[in-house]
């Protein structure tokens, strides 16, 4: 880790101040929204708010980690990826799900929810969107291209199904589906997803 | 229909004056939100607006009328009403989807959009949870009954997915799914919502 004495040193650009952090935040916000997570680098960021770029790794660290710092994000989406990603292809419905509720329903999951609900409310739909398909659904998308070029419409509809279900369980309270134990909606939606992300998606019903 | 002047003739309550359109949307507002539509009757509403019923059959209609004036909704939800009503069972996920997704995509759909957006950014989430099942969905959750008591959970799973797409497909404009034709949704989405209603539920995938 370097510490702000290191970017005090370096080019004419504003060292940290008080209002360094701020800028940044804003910063990238902006440029998270306008072009998504991955054409967003640091480096650009950092020219945004007039800052050394080492000044953005300096206080956020990567930049998954500043995107989480921008949306407010009290979970670190790390939970959810390590849990995607070690689910084999064929359980990949149930895993996700397993996942994501899990942290909806943990502590710090009321400030997620609190975050999409401004978004949805008011907020930037661009910044929820880059966070679910550039980040927490980035991998699955590769692995569910199958056939070639069907990746982007699986973790759309899988996207869909999960939005819905945050929205029923966390903010409408519809029940049962804002009582039910992670199981029972294992039971009951996991095949959808996994249908929307390996199944046949034309004509099976 | 009656008008204002009959109104007039009645108990020592309120008479219309400027503000009794707005004193009976504000006491439909709340009590639709504490007991749900069902329970909300047209008497208790007039009371808590300290007019007589009928000025409230005046100014709006029906108690479905009065709700969707509460809610501010552009679209009558008849449209959606009749096409589920007059689908059958086994072909209900379909003509749901066509018919809200229709209502969607039109011209008052936007509005009807924005207010979802508003419910979920901050109003109260019992509006948009009382107009889902006690008004769009109870009709199928009697039909789709069977095993008997299992309607709640179909609806509201079929709820689940059919706000997730909404959200996807007009909030955060996912694409494809923003940008997919009815038909391109039918495919995908339907079965899932067919499942949800008339499948079996506890382990097909």
């Amino acid at each position: 880790m370097t510490n702000a004495g290191d970017a005090r040193t370096r080019s004419g650009r504003r060292p940290g101040t008080p209002g360094t952090r701020q800028a940044i935040l804003d910063a990238a916000r902006a440029r998270f929204a306008e072009v998504g997570f991955d054409k967003a680098s640091i480096r650009s960021i950092a020219a945004a708010a007039r800052v050394d770029p080492a000044l953005v790794h300096h206080y956020f660290g990567t930049k998954q980690d500043l995107f989480v710092a921008v949306i407010a994000l009290p979970v670190d989406p790390r939970l959810v990826l390590d849990a995607i990603t070690a689910a084999p292809l064929d359980q990949l419905g149930e895993h996700l799900l397993r996942a994501v509720v899990t942290v909806w329903d943990s502590p710090g999951g009321n400030g997620a929810v609190a975050a999409f609900r401004g978004v949805i409310g008011g907020g930037d739909p661009a910044l929820v969107r880059t966070f679910l398909l550039d980040i927490i659904l980035k991998d699955v998308r590769r692995r569910v291209d199958s056939p070639r070029g069907s990746g982007g419409t699986r973790v759309a509809l899988t996207a869909s199904q999960m939005i819905g279900l945050l929205v029923a369980r966390k903010i409408l309270g519809i029940e049962p589906v804002a009582s039910m134990s992670v199981d029972e909606l294992v039971t009951h939606v996991a095949p959808t997803l996994q249908r929307y992300l390996t199944g046949e998606l034309e004509s099976d019903s």
